[in-house]
């Protein structure tokens, strides 16, 4: 893979900020929420507008209680059509889904979704910035791999290859993303490398 | 106002296209409804990837019922944080909000809120498109409002001001967004003249 800025080091934390990735990372804080955090921490310092879709539901019963909210008493969940997360930064459109994942070896491609890799082309295609976040919980890393990259791999699988993408592989072609305090998944230290 | 065009003329609809405005628009549709179509239009043309964000809902109780897909059977409509509809159209980032009124001398800003406003702010702040889509169903006219001077009218009314926009001020200060048959609120063509 050839990346715009020629090489894949990962921007070098602060000794005190590499102890912090040990030492706070691992609360036991989803993926999701840690970038929830993040992405109120950028909003907060008028960095960047980005924000987490809501979940898709399917209403099919509401409720009208007198004198209370409207209740919705059934409902089912649909399957997304885009990724998780979008908004702006710089300018830019900016376009990401998240992943956590057990396994210690490597990341199941079963994970994502036909359309969505659809929907990710699409972004790419029209000069967006698209990459997917990818948690290894045993690990304590999480990874930004640009969508470009993701698309080789998913390629290779509709064509009778792998089903996952090796852990040293993901290490490989994607970018490790630093750990802080407040920006506890800092994606946006590897958009401003890739892209400005 | 001053729009990067100079100038405030629609975009003249062809003969046939005028009539159809009459002809096939007030079919009972919603503007949401017309604004799906108009989306997935512009997706299936591959022009722009903008799509509707989610209802937000609060999920309190889910049953899993054997064999069956899980049931939401309690969740509550949240007040959402965002505008409802973003994407990416010609490497620009895009956000709006649409509303529709059956008021026939004015739009009334109590359909807008607060935190959309700060919203809308912050996407213009950092370089996006951003405009409000209002339609005046008795009119059955569509107009899009950029955000800039959408701003003016919820500031003044923050003031002690009006607390809605007449209708003539809306033409003043908006582009009619055309109707075609399948784009039936064609609000990419407004943004070709604005910023390209």
């Amino acid at each position: 893979m050839n990346y715009p800025n020629g090489h894949k080091r990962t921007i070098p934390a602060s000794p005190s900020q590499n102890k912090g990735n040990h030492i706070f990372s691992n609360r036991g804080m989803t993926l999701e929420e840690d970038i929830n955090v993040t992405n109120q921490y950028y909003l907060d310092l008028d960095k960047a507008v980005i924000h987490k879709k809501p979940t898709p539901v399917q209403i099919v019963n509401v409720h009208y209680p007198r004198r209370s909210a409207a209740v919705i008493t059934e409902a089912y969940f649909k399957q997304a059509s885009t990724t998780d997360y979008n908004g702006l930064y710089r300018g830019k459109y900016v376009d990401f889904e998240a992943k956590e994942t057990k396994n210690k070896t490597s990341f199941p491609l079963a994970n994502i979704h036909e359309h969505q890799i659809k929907h990710m082309e699409s972004i790419v295609h029209h000069h967006g910035i698209c990459f997917l976040i990818i948690r290894f919980t045993v690990h304590n890393e999480t990874y930004y791999m640009p969508a470009e990259a993701l698309f080789a791999h998913w390629y290779n699988k509709s064509k009778g290859g792998r089903k996952s993408i090796p852990y040293e592989t993901v290490k490989d072609c994607s970018y490790l993303i630093p750990f802080h305090y407040h920006a506890r998944v800092d994606y946006l230290s590897i958009i401003d490398r890739l892209y400005f």
